[in-house]
């Protein structure tokens, strides 16, 4: 099964651009804007990033300026953006990224950085939101002889990145499994408005595109063969707090189902990531539903262990992302695989039209939520970036059924993740139909602000901090309009107080 | 002309259930759930509501109580709302309201509103989001003999509305234009996920559906005769801000086209209600553009003026809300509008899989936005309620280009429209690309949340609250992360001064 990564580079021409990173980054001039491969830890780069940041510490060396604008499908790995942070080789970055030196360096005012939308990337780049994109660098399995890509471990926003670059650098990785030929399904022709057709999928495995990447050829200037795993992260096993949330959306399934008002086998799943996430598709291995399909952004140990045990029959993603266990179970059950798995560009797994059409359930986590159903998933306390917003916008706005799930609290109970307003706000009272904790589940559909405040508090919230947002709310009521009722003076000073002194409570 | 509104219920069986208002009211109960016709002020139902108030009225004399909840398709007309608010009748409301006595009820905590994007009402009318809809009342110009609807001034929910009722009420109207008809495209089969299937719309004008609303019409209790023109509010001739903001926008577009970014005849426009955005379309009257094309959400007296001066080619919306003069200009052109103007449900006019096909330009008002592009479209000094978030979310979040807009300051200076942190979110950081004022034009794209304090102070402020703002951003950079800098303490420190003194600025 294993090639060389040179014999993987089959066609005649790019085999003669074979050459070092070190050779290839130097395509790399200060000030370039470059698309960078990468989704989740999957598919990104493993050598150029390294040799870029390696050039940028040279030229600071001199005295001279490097900094680099990246744009990538979502975040990558320490040997990517890691690297080029402690590099301080990173002026502007989008649209996702969880690395700890990247974090810090943008919560230093370091690095400008755009956390958005993932199904906004493609057609932003496509329509020069960013200006020109100087380089795109990507991970491939292999090339064929006539010149097609085989893509690795995720898409993502690999197929516009090479149509808008000026030049390509192609990594060629050995450890890639061969048999991910053919599970990848690239839709070229999302056209221009106003000519724009619909986009034909209209179920979850629908193949539309071609399972090869493609790229005018002449403006590959480079191909550099690697031999590296993507970063697999570990899960942790769910908890007693993830448990119960997957337990309370369990139930509301069984519930819908018996109802009437959702199918058998429920609708397509969208898990975000993390554990608590990757929790509620574990608890789906033991439920009564069968044949479940998945469109979602990132495939992930819960979902791969769904489809391994036969509970659910095909699942669509941009990228794989697993833990070195599930990897392992993924490379070992790949030929039972590979017709259950489609991956695409993040321009379709996260497409607004498609999420509608097919009526995702939509499971995100968040850092916080207030009690009107407002839920900030990207900063601590306001004003420091955790890791970004993601594709959960576009699921959560377009799903079904969209949930928002935590546990509620953090820091050994000094952080509620429920608080009277969110101090920074991704997903709006407008978008969030759902929220759940191991205390319960709040279901805001239908309600009126001050109708969700009741159910957020009672349902949701730790008791340790009930009788305060209890009190926060009753004083509220006093203090302005009635519709959405506010202290406006009031509305953040937890956080504040956390900020000041470790805990949202008062002690 | 005018056929009296007898003659135009054709179908005998309906005609056959021709009664008075009250009589038909009759089928309304306390505690009933009612879709009520209705989209900015057009086709909304003129007796019944003023019927049920009065039901309401005498059962509150009785000592019982009498309270109804209200969907409508959007806001309705003093005669609708306002009776219905003016006798308590109304326990909740959504999807949208503008009425002074409804906005009152609801600030004082007697209604229950819950504001929402429109795209998502018929979707959850369908699925049961709400529970039973007992009774439907709609306004229609006519009743074919083969009992079909012709609708009147505009579609809304009444697709939707119309198949989840229990009971039907139909007002035909002999006030509105006989020559309405065929001008609606109502597109049924949008079907049930995860069975659905591409809506077949690719340019603003196709027509996919059937110019009538269809029912059981073994539903339909009652049909009732009316005979009054819908609500139509003036509109302020543009001032010199509204001209000034519109300048801009056209001078970018003029830009785009320049640059090969934006087709000549630009993309289709989209303009939320109000004089400003009225003012933005008024603009294009004298812009070098030509055969234009609209796919909004109301069609106005701006867009109706573009078509009837030959700069619009087509234009498609869910409902026509015109001023007296407009009305006028409407009716006597309508042989010539007639084949230029679909009138479609809301849920084909805000649906996101249409709006980012198309690659819609969204241009929105908005009460307030932040330093860092987040918009408050809906909240007064963050708890009161204006009027609701309506389709700006849909458009925004899906356009190609999408602007928001509102002079730089309010009620003679003593609001920022522009302050440290709005007061309400209903439009985040991630959907936000232009913010326009008279002072100029804030371009956001791939920006860093600090990239963008800059501009929007520098560019948008009003020179009598620049200082403020900077001095704000100076010391939050100092606060806490920098990322996204805030003084958390202090971020809603100036609605809370104009609360407790009537101004913003320090005195």
């Amino acid at each position: 099964m294993t090639a060389t990564a040179a014999e993987r580079v089959q066609h005649q021409g790019l085999r003669a651009k074979i050459m070092s990173a070190e050779q290839a980054a130097e395509f790399v001039q200060h000030g370039m804007t470059l698309g960078i491969a990468g989704f989740t830890g999957a598919g990104y780069p493993k050598a150029l990033p390294t040799a870029i940041a390696e050039r940028a510490k040279a030229a600071h060396a001199r005295g001279e300026e490097f900094k680099i604008n990246m744009i990538t499908g979502a975040s990558t790995a320490p040997e990517c953006d890691g690297v080029l942070a402690a590099a301080n080789a990173v002026n502007f970055r989008n649209p996702f990224q969880s690395d700890p030196g990247i974090r810090n360096s943008i919560n230093a005012g370091n690095i400008h950085y755009q956390d958005m939308h993932l199904s906004h990337v493609e057609q932003q780049i496509r329509n020069g939101f960013y200006g020109d994109i100087h380089v795109t660098i990507i991970e491939a399995t292999g090339i064929t002889a006539d010149g097609k890509i085989i893509p690795s471990m995720g898409i993502g926003h690999n197929n516009e990145a090479l149509k808008a670059a000026q030049k390509i650098i192609i990594e060629v990785n050995a450890k890639q499994n061969p048999l991910l030929e053919t599970m990848h399904d690239v839709y070229f022709d999302i056209g221009t408005p106003p000519n724009r057709q619909p986009i034909p999928l209209v179920k979850p495995d629908d193949r539309i595109g071609s399972p090869y990447l493609e790229c005018d050829l002449d403006k590959v200037v480079a191909v550099v063969l690697t031999d590296g795993f993507d970063r697999n992260s570990k899960f942790a096993d769910p908890d007693e707090n993830s448990k119960r949330i997957a337990a309370q959306i369990i139930d509301f399934f069984n519930h819908e189902v018996k109802a009437g008002r959702l199918p058998k086998n429920l609708l397509p799943l969208q898990s975000g990531v993390g554990n608590v996430a990757n929790a509620v598709l574990a608890g789906l291995l033991d439920a009564p539903f069968d044949d479940l399909t998945g469109y979602t952004e990132v495939l992930q140990d819960g979902m791969l262990d769904l489809i391994i045990a036969g509970k659910m029959k095909s699942a669509s993603a941009t990228a794989l992302s697993f833990s070195p266990d599930a990897l392992q179970r993924f490379n070992d059950n790949i030929e039972f695989l590979r017709d259950k798995i489609v991956l695409r560009p993040m321009e379709i797994t996260n497409n607004p039209e498609l999420i509608r059409r097919l009526g995702v359930i939509g499971m995100n986590a968040m850092i916080e939520a207030d009690i009107y159903g407002n839920v900030n998933s990207t900063h601590v306390m306001g004003t420091k970036m955790m890791n970004g917003i993601g594709g959960s916008g576009d699921f959560t706005r377009n799903a079904f059924f969209s949930f928002f799930v935590s546990p509620s609290v953090a820091k050994d109970g000094a952080i509620s993740c429920i608080v009277p307003m969110v101090s920074h706000h991704d997903h709006t009272e407008h978008d969030v139909m759902f929220i759940v904790t191991e205390q319960g589940m709040a279901d805001l559909r239908g309600k009126s602000p001050r109708q969700r405040a009741q159910l957020v508090i009672n349902n949701c919230a730790h008791p340790d901090y009930r009788d305060m947002l209890n009190d926060y709310y009753a004083r509220a009521e006093k203090a302005g309009g009635l519709h959405t009722p506010h202290i406006l003076a009031e509305a953040l000073s937890w956080h504040q107080r956390f900020v000041e002194t470790g805990d949202m409570r008062i002690k």
